[in-house]
């Protein structure tokens, strides 16, 4: 008898997940229909930014398959502009909206895959919804942008939340010529760094020519004829002619949430290692699933299409009939803003403090090549490490070109719950052109380890 | 009553012994006296070939400390030119050859760190030691080089091994210039790497305007007045107005063996975790060291500054009055040729089936950026794994820019002796500026655990 699995969501965790699914299941075992409410199928939306700013110029770039593509060449129906309104776990159905009539249908399946993503937050403030502000989450965000700045030549950006999304935006509209000022409500940009470090990009932003307002909380909009013309901080206004909302995504789990599936603690639907929800047959993975953090060991909701890829292939396989888990994450990840790369993993300082840990930190300023060589440019390198066993917990790196992505090695190290005293003889590679004969990660390791010996002696 | 420690070799692995030394115990405690045969101390034998190629325009850039700082900053007596020809371990004596007025005299000591490095393979082949055949191994080495393009601006370059140093000189005379060519006695350059991933660096060779002969062996050089004229490869000869050897090196410890200081089958001194030899007080850290291979499980010689930088400073903690461990290496390096990244880790194939691993590989093609971003490059990752456990072995990568780094999170798996199926989960960063989603270590690591997964299949 042929089962049927709809995915709700038709980006990376869903489409990863159906693929997979179909790889171990025959259209005759397995009929996949996949709903989405957008226009796009399996696109980058961390790509949306360099969209934006011209560095890719085809919309088709940003997208890894299509509609017709899943259909011809893997035998599943995709359904886009229509989006699942109600699920109903007893019947076994899915109420869904066709956008383009308004009409309502259902649809019955055997497994469902739930993977709704994230939803920007969008304060309730006066004029949030006027022409010129936009959120950037999905493909069809980006060709607004995109067509607005064609059809308009806007003259002054504003983006309010200095967070990934808020930097990369401002380092498009920065390469564009606009005028661009940022906003954020904490001390420093970047919430997922340590305001020490967070410090060291605001500097830089100012550096490159981008105004960056800090400690400022954006009370509403002016607009003018419908159109946003301004931005009100406090008592003054910044004139925009665009706006972007960078102000972080929560887990899209409404529907799940009115259906009774369980909702974790971080907002995210609840899932085990294998992907699935509390209920038989259905399925949750993405942005719009509840995290594992391998340090804090709590539930977390971080929206990463790292993880909404391989959470997807594990629901996949499994819907499939094989056995995958996924054990958790970290959060690591990657930005860069004009010249400038910052990356994390793992704990930040509140976050370590929140989780119970003790800690000292370690920071080192190093060269991402031997200090002699041609292009070495300074990186500041700083790791959160437990007391007394000196067990690494997380890391954050700021810097220039070939920076960023050491965060991959001290996020494998985490991986396997190192302490930096184990790190302190990893065998990296060395080479001028390439690093230090001390690698930056190895400096701060050595660096770390001495504070954790330190802290011992004068412990006792 | 001061303790007096004698360092043989004051490059990396000796004199970081000695300041980790100093560091512990003060002047009255341990008088600290350094022989070096040459005329640098602390120097980055690795930056040679760009200080050849002028990229490193300033010899000093190349030398971290000099003999007075030692003597200024940490007084740490440095005796530069000066070879220690004897080591009586009886008697606690040195011998020393004052080579500027080649007069022998003798030193006691109570401590001895053996820190001499590695000696170029010089084949026995006639007029080896013509003038314009040039090793590359001290910093004397480079200036001897750089003073020969100066003065007889050569025209034509013979490189004969297509190893680290090989390609990295060859790089160095093409950028300045010079017609190049590489022999390598084996099918394809860098032994260090398999045949078929070596066949990439020699196509890439090729492509960048270097003339490769492999399959090759040099048999002897023809000479004009003393100075070379031609390198001869079986019947033909090849005009050189300038000659490299890059065959390699072998552990220098021919002093410590005179002295009855047991020797490895590696031919390095053997050495214990802590890097003493079988004679208490005697230490040896380096390239003149052996080393326990953390896969194989075997004692190797691999010459490598990250290896001789850590090892010192475990020595030197040691004779400090301290407790400090070096695990063992993976022999992790990188190097570049023109715009070509190279890097390994672990074993090669040859490698492990001589360590009875059986073994599957796999090979990806990936980029080092997401496909759409502009300047995403091709780069290649194999990984080496275990039959049935999945258990990673050792990985090689080739590439353009960003890709060799990447080695160092495959030395991270393999230091904590991950499986590809544990790695698959990896929490790795991505933005599209770094990295597709799919990092192509983790796309390696998913191929190979299907290979994997498949032999179990096909084994039953």
């Amino acid at each position: 008898m042929t089962e049927r699995l709809i995915v709700v969501g038709g980006d990376a965790a869903g489409m990863t997940a159906a693929s997979q699914a179909r790889k171990r299941r025959g259209p005759d075992d397995l009929e996949i229909l996949a709903f989405e409410r957008g226009d796009y199928t399996s696109f980058s939306a961390c790509g949306i930014p360099f969209f934006v700013g011209g560095l890719v110029e085809e919309l088709d770039e940003l997208i890894v398959r299509t509609p017709d593509e899943f259909t011809q060449k893997q035998d599943i129906e995709v359904r886009i502009q229509h989006e699942v309104v109600g699920i109903d776990t007893d019947k076994r159905t899915v109420t869904v909206t066709d956008l383009a009539t308004e009409r309502d249908y259902e649809e019955s399946f055997d497994q469902l895959m739930i993977a709704t993503g994230a939803e920007p937050v969008r304060p309730a403030l006066e004029n949030v919804t006027a022409e010129g502000i936009f959120g950037v989450q999905v493909l069809g965000d980006g060709v607004a942008i995109r067509k607005m700045i064609e059809d308009e030549s806007p003259a002054r950006a504003v983006v309010v939340g200095a967070g990934y999304i808020g930097i990369e935006m401002a380092e498009a509209f920065q390469s564009l010529g606009l005028e661009v000022t940022v906003i954020e409500r904490s001390a420093e940009p970047m919430s997922t760094l340590d305001p020490d470090m967070g410090r060291l990009v605001g500097e830089a932003m100012r550096g490159f020519g981008i105004t960056l307002h800090t400690d400022e909380s954006v009370s509403g909009f002016v607009t003018e004829d419908g159109h946003v013309s301004a931005v009100v901080i406090e008592e003054h206004e910044i004139p925009a002619d665009i706006v972007i909302l960078g102000l972080g995504a929560e887990p899209n789990a409404q529907v799940a949430r009115d259906a009774g599936i369980p909702i974790g603690p971080s907002g995210g639907i609840k899932v085990d290692r294998r992907m699935r929800t509390e209920i038989e047959g259905v399925w949750a993975a993405g942005d719009c699933a509840e995290k594992f953090h391998l340090v804090s060991r709590r539930p977390v909701a971080i929206p990463l299409g790292t993880h909404a890829n391989k959470e997807g292939r594990t629901a996949g396989i499994n819907i499939g009939g094989g056995y995958e888990t996924f054990p958790g994450v970290l959060g690591t990840a990657a930005t860069k803003v004009c010249s400038l790369e910052v990356a994390h993993t793992g704990l930040m300082e509140a976050d370590a403090a929140e989780a119970g840990f003790e800690f000292l930190t370690a920071t080192t300023v190093s060269t991402t090549r031997a200090g002699y060589f041609p292009g070495a440019s300074e990186m500041t390198t700083k790791m959160i490490v437990e007391r007394v066993s000196g067990r690494l917990l997380g890391a954050q790196i700021i810097g220039e070109e070939g920076a960023a992505k050491r965060i991959d090695v001290i996020a494998t190290a985490l991986w396997n719950e190192m302490s930096v005293e184990d790190m302190l003889s990893m065998d990296l590679s060395y080479a001028p052109p390439f690093a230090p004969v001390w690698d930056p990660v190895l400096i701060t390791a050595r660096k770390a380890w001495q504070k954790v010996e330190e802290d011992q002696v004068e412990g006792r």
